[in-house]
């Protein structure tokens, strides 16, 4: 059997859980009660914001820079996102001392940019419509020898966040459920993919579902065409951590195999995801983390029945951003 | 041995969290990295807003309502609060059928009122100034033979509360954690006197600390004076869920047993646990149920190299209340 060593198999996610196991968080399994009464169902929720940086990118990011060979570690990293992956790689940068530059929009929202800076790293703003944020990185990489952490389009990264995949299918024994789907925010695939590898090896019956934001369902257009497709990414999302027009080429080959299907949610629908986790979950989800739990909510009436799971990617959310999602809707 | 009855025993504890096993949810216990950093200590929480009804007042409400006789079930049950036992009750009788009635004064947060609207109860409102609640309410129980449920000054309620400590203690064992204290939001004392009960009996190297908002910390002044003493009350608290001006008898006589300490807050010390859990713990928190984490996130000094734990009580917080403590306290 061939190997390509662009896409991981499930003992690189094994491997990745004990790489990461010091550093990380082992992120609870909740469930709540106007929840299930809502859905009809039995709804678990992962809730990645209480991982290190407030999003699942920490356990990428983790298991990627320890891999990083001692005599390279002290040239520093280099890495563009708009927050989550900028705040992961930063965080894990500081903790083993290594040099870390990050190139972000300057329109990232606040949170971020100030997570990212409380980590110690250097930041690089660029304009999102006018930069060129991997030209940025590049150059970084090429003048001080830096390793660029890729957001998702690396192996050791997606095997990293499969680890949300395993923790979850375990959990889920524990609680004595038995997952028929896990509904999982996709951006650039990364964590989906990570998630549908370890499900299949471990839960071969969960369906994983990828749940992205309108204009950006880069992941759901690439199944249907049966190739990597990149979405129009004409508007501005709410969801701004999932604003990756296509999928990258390890999660799409991951997906081709392992993923079941793609949702697409609406700013609205975020909006929604958003005040209700603040009104009934009291959790803090950005509009991006939330996508899951938005399509949940949406179209509630199709899982009626059912024992599913729903990972909330993320929350580092400006309170303006919560307080705005809370007025647009709201009675979630 | 002379009993008391009303003052609950431990055996109560454990005879209310079988009783309500069925019902409530189990709170995990949460870490955060950050929170571990910034007191230079292992702080565990425990998260009472994922609780049934947004706070722990489910539990205490559940176990009085199952012991009222199933011939007095249907002539109701009624209750004065501000709020989160005025969900806790309704929530309870709508489990079981009962009807409601809750006498909630005019200014509670919208939150609070909606929450109790949407469990089916009757609302009486009426104004903090000039209305008396308990006169109110107790032609209520007269004219229909409804049963009143008090919020703390209670043995039953005061067991339902315990049962936090109950979990708590159990669950810290787990993590291999040995809790040398543990903080509790206090209004009338039902919560931390029962959780101190509990850790007497299966956690008696524990101490148990109490926190109020400043102007209403009777639980302070009476352990003090050595008897039931009045707080001034004089300005609102932002604390609005712990504006009980006096500690009830019940709550009093067990914390001059089990109560090791009390702190005092004022509003811009919960102003930043509102803040500091929105940011960076990703929770929900209210003012008052984040009191005992503004006394750790004040004093975080003296806590230094300890182990603990941290009561978040509730979580029933309108948006603009989170925004508004947020922009007061940036950077918590």
């Amino acid at each position: 059997m061939s190997v390509d060593p662009t896409v991981p198999i499930f003992a690189d996610i094994e491997a990745a859980a004990a790489r990461i196991k010091p550093w990380a968080i082992e992120t609870p399994l909740l469930e709540n009660a106007d929840l299930n009464a809502r859905v009809g169902s039995r709804v678990l929720l992962k809730p990645e914001m209480f991982q290190r940086t407030g999003s699942f990118k920490f356990r990428g990011a983790c298991n990627r820079i320890l891999q990083i060979p001692q005599e390279d570690r002290k040239k520093g990293v280099v890495a563009f996102s708009s927050g989550n992956h900028a705040q992961g790689v930063a965080a894990v940068a500081a903790l083993f001392g290594i040099p870390a530059t990050i190139v972000m929009p300057a329109d990232a929202p606040k949170a971020k940019i100030e997570g990212t800076k409380s980590y110690g790293a250097k930041i690089v703003a660029y304009d999102r419509q006018t930069g060129d944020r991997e030209a940025i990185a590049a150059e970084i990489v090429s003048r001080q020898g830096a390793t660029l952490v890729k957001p998702f389009d690396d192996p050791a990264i997606v095997a990293g966040q499969g680890t949300v995949g395993l923790e979850l299918a375990r959990q889920a024994v524990q609680l004595g459920a038995k997952l028929e789907a896990v509904f999982v925010p996709c951006g650039g695939g990364g964590l989906v993919s990570g998630i549908a590898l370890a499900l299949s090896s471990v839960s071969p019956d969960t369906h994983t579902v990828s749940v992205e934001p309108e204009g950006y369902d880069g992941m759901r257009l690439s199944r249907e065409a049966g190739e990597r497709t990149t979405a129009p990414a004409r508007q501005k999302s709410m969801a701004d951590s999932l604003m990756a027009p296509a999928p990258g080429v390890t999660p799409f080959a991951l997906a081709e195999k392992h993923l079941h299907s793609s949702i697409t949610v609406n700013d609205d629908d975020l909006a929604r995801a958003v005040s209700y986790a603040f009104r009934r979950l009291k959790l803090v989800v950005e509009p991006g983390g939330g996508a899951a739990l938005a399509a949940i909510l949406r179209d509630a009436a199709q899982f009626r029945g059912r024992t599913i799971a729903v990972v909330l990617s993320g929350g580092n959310c400006d309170p303006e951003t919560t307080a705005d999602c809370c007025a647009r809707i709201p009675t979630p």
